[in-house]
């Protein structure tokens, strides 16, 4: 896990150099589409891109957009009309018969799939009409690090065909200095729950960061969008609970403003991602929408540093395997 | 919260009866419109009447259908096409100036807005083409449940037209025998975590009574699909950690099976909600689609209970009002 997290700049170097031609290949494809709306399906870390990429779809293409809910599909059968509909499938390792089962589905419903695995050879990548390889290499680490940050790369080269060149030196820059990630990670030693937030594009990464405290240092650790915690989850937040909010600058760190003072009201231990005085990141000149790639490199880290700390196996968590088969 | 638990029978009742004529002509003017896509915007515990009518939207009107994500049209200022989608948004109090904003801006976009709120004079009700009026009288108690299950039972009537008039009765049944719920809430009474899950239409059951216990009882409550469980959190599962597992009879429950072995192998303490050895329902006859109204009926119990056996307010919960404004 620690070399997959070392190994993000070079993996994300690679995606736009030598997947470049790929990506404008099947942006065009969905540009020639012309999608009336785009469906994403996804599970576990990945669905965490699929969040990411909701934001971008909404935002940036200004469409509307969803997040596929697989039993719909499988599990319910149904088979609704999807002519005009992207729909984009998102996997690790592309294994998943879910996945499989609601994107063959999607296509023969009238969907244009677009799947983004990191495995060309997957049953996922052969049943999409299009395929964007992430190219990551293999990862081995249960807990997926450089595939996430590669599937948001690839995520907003495909949908927004902007400039993320600055990225890997970013990264590069940003994980170059983890001493406090792995003060964090001592501080939360001894905690059992944890909680996250943010807004906007920040939110999957909350979402991402709770997850791999949960797989690796197995804490009971929550995400919510800023807006949805003050709707009920605030009540359980007392100094006992510690929170981690980013805040990484944009707009979506603008409407958290109001939150992070709740909390702080609230008696809360507020970790900030993105602030000077918390974990900062090396994010001169990036636009908010790629921010996410570097948020959650200094929180893999703690969730590394973490795990090892409480006598885990970050590499191998308890019950779990690397693919997970879901129907 | 006690006396709005038990209400809910004749709130069920009276939005049957008196909601027949408004909510009849409201799916009139949805047919007319012929969806072609379906949003639906909300926060906390409408938020998972939301996701239940994505489900309802994909399986029985077979449309595509996503959770909007408000801070796109209000935060980023996202102007989508909306021409032929069908907005919906769901409020127990309709006063959230976010869900306004968002519902005034989908409406600006072309999309056919409809309101469910409890509050025919709020502005979510006015800025709305349509309005259905829950009818479920003042809700005092910050943890919602009367207007949950009302949201549960006007979305179905609205989405499919069905008959539901066994709910009353049946839910009336299901809340007469409260001790095995509070018999579930002794057993949790120490604990400070806790993890719902389900598939398919008791997934929102999972994700509501997640939401009961921490904005009651201060719990670190997490819900998964019972498919996400296992890509990732299934690793924090020890027999430490409690488990609620919704398996009332239908489809869901049978994707649920293989979960809940894993969670057995696991050693987890699992609590079947709709098994006959765990919280049972007075279920005869009700179709998987109108479960989760009874379904989360002993869990509002429970989240009461433990509240009270924890020593707090279940009425009055920290940190918490009843209107909640998010921007």
């Amino acid at each position: 896990m620690a070399a997959e997290i070392a190994e993000q700049p070079v993996v994300l170097a690679r995606l736009l150099a030598d997947g470049r031609a790929e990506i404008a290949q099947v942006r065009a494809a969905i540009e020639a589409y012309r999608p009336r709306f785009v469906l994403i399906a996804a599970r576990g870390t990945s669905d965490h891109a699929a969040l990411y990429a909701k934001y971008l779809v909404e935002v940036r293409l200004e469409l509307p957009a969803g997040l596929a809910s697989p039993s719909t599909l499988t599990v319910y059968g149904a088979r609704p009309d999807l002519t005009g509909v992207l729909f984009l499938a998102v996997s690790q390792s592309g294994g998943s018969p879910d996945l499989v089962g609601s994107l063959e589905a999607a296509r023969s419903c009238g969907a244009l799939t677009v799947a983004i695995t990191n495995n060309p050879s997957s049953a996922l990548a052969a049943a999409a009409a299009h395929h964007v390889d992430l190219r990551a290499g293999l990862e081995r680490a249960v807990a997926a690090t450089k595939t996430y940050t590669a599937e948001l790369l690839a995520l907003y080269l495909l949908l927004t065909g902007g400039d993320a060149s600055a990225i890997p030196d970013a990264a590069e820059r940003t994980l170059s200095d983890a001493a406090r990630a792995y003060a964090a990670a001592e501080r939360y030693r001894f905690t059992q729950r944890l909680v996250t937030t943010a807004r906007g594009f920040s939110y999957p990464t909350a979402r991402e960061a709770a997850l791999k405290v949960m797989e690796t240092s197995y804490l009971s650790a929550q995400a919510f969008s800023g807006a949805d915690l003050l709707h009920g989850p605030l009540a359980m937040i007392d100094p006992e609970l510690p929170v981690i909010a980013v805040v990484s600058p944009g707009r979506g760190a603008a409407a958290m403003a109001p939150v992070v003072a709740r909390l702080v009201d609230a008696g809360a231990d507020v970790l900030r991602v993105g602030a000077p005085d918390g974990l900062p990141m090396a994010s001169d000149g990036i636009p908010e929408e790629l921010m996410p790639i570097l948020e959650i490199l200094p929180l893999q880290q703690l969730a590394w540093r973490l795990a090892l700390d409480r006598g885990g196996d970050p590499d191998r968590p308890r019950g779990l395997s690397k693919v997970t088969e879901t129907w």
